[in-house]
């Protein structure tokens, strides 16, 4: 699981900074998570292949969240797309892009209205649960959680052999069961695999105030995206815009007892970042700055 | 007046590319052509002042034409804006914005509805006429024409030493009175002053098919922005999408006998610009491409 960021700016774009738009990748399944103005072409220059996107996941109905989603979609139909498009919005957002795409598109547009109020599962494959939380802005706002499915057990080539086990039945060794031969005999799974990688989790949880309430959902994370629109010297501004300080975003990280923090959606009246992340550090050390562009591994 | 070209892409946003938008900028007020996409950002990084801006004219209701508007607005506000911001729009389009934009604006926003008939003045300031005038795309479209005040004449300082005029007179001088001295002489405005350049005019049709319906609106022009989505082999594909040739637009700029030929609004399909230059070139010389960040004097 890796994290692309496509733009880590709040509402006014500013210092070649784009409003907010991330992309997960799980095993080359891409997951839009908001859609900023531009998502598209931040997608085309960092070679994102906007054809893998499936699930686009819209975290509130501010400009800076989704304004990019009516041209990101007009451009998958101009170019060829079949494959249905999933989207998960508030219902406003489903409204905006219907009216103003009344024409057929070449696929199948599938909207998933959230809801104000729990802890919601809206997607499982075989590779990724993703669900979504309240978190606390001006407007009603989730947050995101990906959770991967427990990874298959690792298989022992030479166990395999030793044991003289038919490759019809390695599938279902990787998923942990046992293997009974021809002479009746046990041949039990911990002797010819071993444990896979544990599941990993990506929280996302962005525009929202400091936010105590989502300690449970976050716990232990492995990386955690939060909102720090403003350094710790705004934090009276933060308060009143339902926005989140670095010294607040670093302290939840902390508590939450993830492994590494990874912040965004600055302010436009900061063009050097750098105080982003020294604040952040002298709470929470593992933090890392949203640079558009680059890739986080989860 | 001078162009400044912030997008030259058709719909599909590629090689760097951004969907249409330009600014005409005279005597440093600014007005916008469309606004695709990601204008905002293009205003940033070729260094226009969005805040000078006061007029927005949108030619019709494809998405990369007009996406770029509610962020910009947003922005706007943001920024603090306090003038009046208005826009010349198709119906719908005022229908998207004022649904997308329900709270209030710390400025005021106006909106005139382009009807699809006649060619019509839109506005008169001291300086300029704007009007537009239908072209012929798959959905009603109107281009837009700047048309420069009569200039001023130009003072001739010697002479109006000579005659002695006094200060005072001078602006009426340069509208083109005569003055009458305290002997009663009559001091013909010729003998000085000389007349000022003529009134510069400027041309933008995009999107349409090839129409030779607009010649007389297009007459003589200093300067014709016309759309060239496609090379001269792809006549048919241009004539059934209702857009326009280089070869069929530098036709039009020939019999319309315009001083100057800037084209734009190219495909996706082609990363290499040049072909449509020289094509465009082999009918009417004086061709420019529309570069992104470049701008022309009308």
């Amino acid at each position: 699981m890796k994290v692309t960021i496509l733009g880590n700016n709040s509402a006014l774009p500013a210092h070649g900074r784009y409003p907010t738009a991330q992309v997960v990748n799980i095993s080359e399944q891409l997951y839009l998570i908001d859609c900023g103005e531009g998502t598209q072409m931040r997608l085309q220059q960092f070679d994102v292949k906007s054809s893998r996107i499936d699930h686009i996941f819209i975290s509130h109905i501010h400009g800076d969240h989704y304004l990019g989603l009516v041209g990101l979609i007009s451009s998958q139909s101009l170019l060829g797309r079949l494959r249905a498009l999933y989207i998960y919005c508030p219902a406003k957002i489903k409204e905006y892009i219907t009216m103003q795409m009344p024409w057929s598109l070449g696929f199948e547009l599938h909207f998933y209205i959230l809801s104000d109020s729990e802890h919601t599962v809206l997607l499982e494959t075989p590779k990724v649960q993703i669900s979504c939380f309240p978190v606390y802005h001006s407007v009603p706002t989730h947050g995101f959680l990906f959770v991967e499915k427990k990874r298959k057990r690792v298989l022992l080539p030479n166990k395999l052999k030793d044991y003289e086990i038919p490759k019809y039945f390695y599938p279902r060794l990787a998923e942990g069961e046992d293997y009974v031969n021809n002479q009746g005999e046990t041949i039990l799974n911990e002797w010819v695999t071993e444990a896979g990688h544990l599941p990993k989790r990506y929280a996302y949880c962005a525009d929202t105030r400091f936010a105590p309430e989502i300690l449970t959902t976050i716990h232990g994370v492995d990386l955690l995206y939060h909102e720090t629109t403003y350094l710790s010297d705004n934090h009276e501004k933060a308060k009143l815009r339902f926005h989140t300080t670095t010294i607040e975003a670093a302290t939840l990280a902390k508590e939450a007892q993830v492994k590494s923090l990874l912040i965004g959606h600055f302010s436009s009246k900061y063009k050097d970042l750098n105080p982003f992340l020294s604040e952040s550090q002298s709470i929470f050390n593992d933090t890392m700055l949203a640079i558009e562009g680059q890739t986080f591994e989860v």
